[in-house]
């Protein structure tokens, strides 16, 4: 047999125990919170048809799609002709299905297709991988997870407020505090924009707003300027950049008055108002919650609310986003869905969270006490009390061949097992443990039943 | 945009709110056995390099793999002569990947690839799916889970002591009863096959003795004649096929004569024993533990003990198996890896529990209560108590959208939400809510407080 040097596709990962409790306790804590407000799973299968997924993110998005070929013999269907014509004629021809990009085509073709058994409002969260053929770069994989809660079903702006509730647990869960939830509304742009005199030009307005900090209102002016936003456009536009450093109640006042007369303007503006009004409603406060009258993301589908969270003091770009949509379905055949939903970017809270230490240490080893034994005899004993810790729920181990004990504890050590029971002849004669915790150094003997009380 | 018909590529399967609860309940059960017994975990990419997945499961492995197309102008390396030479001559060229067959070879890779930073014995587990382009049928899918957890790096026999133990531990917590957990050992087959003369044909007679129940020993007898087993070797085996329904201790008696003077044979039966010994030790009982002499599964690959699980009463094949291996990572250059590992059939144990209507209640509905109301002002009420609830801890929502009462009942029922709390005019002049068990219809009228007590 050939040995093989093994390795795995560039852009994927493997993860390891220690990175897998914590990728565990993020998990686990976003989905507590989904739960909490009513969110159910689901979960859809990797490959889908490239029916479902062509078109929907775009040229580059289908040349980012994994194919899968065909099984068989997968060259069947193509003659010479269909060679001559290159890749874009032979893959329709040789590949019918393709890994799932991300979570909101499968959850749409899944809506449409279950229609009528869904109970509507349906709220839905979803935490799987997806696959992007994407130059892998650092923070960039070709295999991640997404983790998505959305509602549809229903255009009231209660959901709105419940995603800022959800925010604000899910990140006071995970000890972060200093770090901003942007929200917006599509309308509001849409309103600043015919304010100005540049209607359609949202995009470009946002984008070039978005470097204020970096390169400043000058290099701004200068920037949209060659968008081909007028000069008139541009000093119109000015009090609204003055607005940057504004509390939630001043914008409302400000946007009031600056969006006046402009019925879609005026109408994201009370939209966004009712949504504060709700989170009040809810209990939320609004500390790490600001109205950010520029936000801008998902221009090309969102018609409505506009999240985005940014943590402070770390250079990571946002680690959360989502909006409003009018019409999740429409591509299969069921207009006019509405939904709101919100994605948590999981690898960035990963490394958001180990650059700020914020893992809790149960986090890191999940078993409790390895029992450690000197002999042959001690070993049958120990695998006597492993019985009866593993019977107490206590997560428990035993290094299973005789070795010395310095091998034992080495283990103990590599895997972060907080305690370890040691079981000499002295200890088996007196019927006691020895029970020595790893971290403070420290040990004492006593009897198995008030071990066992100890550990619980 | 033209209108598609949704649908998911054959064999594959969307799992909605309801299916996701009963498999996180049988995740969740199993994991936390894993975990108790000191495995952890590991997650591995779903695409494999090709190198690393081909002739690892024979050519009908090959065959099922599902090969991911390389991207970009996956032709460009292929000529006219590649071309004629057809799909065998051309896949190598068009794909350098495919999607996880099996659990067992990328967690062989991934020992490979980290042994330096293992802490060895290795005991992991992974819970993830696999995915194999079989023809669908009833039972059998082209995307399903695989459990699987594994001890490398040691030939302890307290590893397979721990296995029964798990075993007996996750079927007492899915309430299952009425099952049999066969152990067996391959040097014992071997032994068998050499004592009665039919050296290295373990596999075709076990293959025979296995359809005793259907068909009969007349049957059977001839089946293994027609094998081109000797007359001989039939009626020496005769005896053994008479063990079928004895318990473990006759077994022991019974193959400490049969074997003797067969060293191999007797090995295997020591290494048994000391299984059986072992699991006493750490408290386990024999009950639903079946020492099976003719038990034979991956004969290719197992040397030690080999494991199946069979659930009584109902037709659905072995539902876990496993056993111990003396070469996992031989293939990848590092040799002398034994371990011992055991896979637990979600799919199937999914079938079991809900055929003997096994899934507890609370496994089907997660939220505990939803707030109904009958107008604006109760809405808003209804807002402040869903707050209350949830930051209480527990699981709640509202209906967002102001609806008929009866609709938003509707809704609570369909969900199997157990708890609706009824918000109208009186409620609030007199500042309660009504909470109405929706399973046994009573309802009564009490204080916010007392209310979320009640829910705790």
């Amino acid at each position: 047999m050939n040995v093989q040097k093994p390795g795995i596709p560039k852009g994927t990962r493997d993860f390891g125990p220690e990175e897998m409790a914590k990728r565990n306790y993020i998990f686990d804590t976003i989905k507590k919170t989904f739960e909490l407000f009513g969110y159910q799973q689901l979960e859809t299968p990797a490959m889908e048809n490239l029916a479902t997924l062509t078109g929907k993110y775009g040229d580059e998005g289908d040349q980012l799609l994994f194919k899968v070929l065909n099984s068989g013999d997968f060259l069947k269907n193509i003659d010479q002709q269909d060679w001559i014509g290159g890749s874009g004629q032979v893959l329709p021809r040789i590949s019918e299905k393709g890994l799932r990009y991300d979570l909101t085509v499968p959850f749409a073709r899944y809506v449409v297709m279950h229609r009528n058994e869904i109970t509507f409002p349906f709220k839905r969260f979803q935490m799987q991988p997806v696959w992007r053929a994407d130059r892998p770069q650092k923070g960039r994989y070709r295999e991640f997870y997404q983790c998505d809660a959305d509602v549809v079903g229903t255009d009231s702006l209660v959901c709105e407020a419940e995603i800022l509730m959800m925010i604000k647990k899910v990140f006071a869960d995970f000890g972060l505090k200093d770090y901003t939830a942007k929200i917006n509304n599509r309308k509001i742009l849409t309103g600043i924009s015919e304010v100005i005199g540049a209607q359609g030009k949202e995009g470009e307005l946002c984008v070039a707003i978005d470097k204020l900090d970096k390169i400043g209102w000058e290099k701004v002016k200068e920037e949209l300027a060659s968008k081909g936003f007028s000069s008139g456009a541009i000093s119109r536009l000015e009090p609204v950049v003055e607005t940057q450093t504004a509390d939630n109640a001043f914008l409302f006042d400000f946007f009031r008055s600056f969006l006046a007369g402009n019925d879609i303007g005026l109408q994201g503006l009370a939209e966004l108002e009712e949504v504060f009004a709700l989170f009040g409603q809810l209990g939320g406060e609004e500390e790490n919650i600001q109205f950010d009258p520029v936000l801008a993301r998902g221009l090309s589908y969102y018609t409505g609310a506009i999240f985005e969270v940014k943590v402070h003091g770390i250079s990571i770009g946002s680690i959360s986003g989502g909006g409003r949509y009018d019409n999740l379905t429409g591509v299969f055949g069921l207009p006019d869905v509405s939904g709101v939903g919100f994605s948590f970017g999981v690898d960035r809270i990963y490394d958001v969270l180990e650059a700020l230490q914020l893992f809790p240490e149960q986090s890191r080893a999940q078993t409790k006490v390895m029992v450690a034994y000197f002999g042959e005899k001690e070993k049958l004993e120990g695998l006597r009390v492993l019985g009866a810790l593993r019977k107490a729920g206590i997560s428990s181990e035993i290094y299973p061949e005789l070795t010395k004990i310095k091998k034992q504890f080495n283990y103990a050590d590599k895997k972060n097992i907080p305690y370890v029971i040691v079981i000499g002849s002295e200890e088996m004669e007196k019927e006691v443990l020895t029970l020595k915790s790893m971290k403070e150094g420290k040990q004492e003997t006593l009897g198995l039943e008030k071990a066992i009380a100890l550990l619980q």
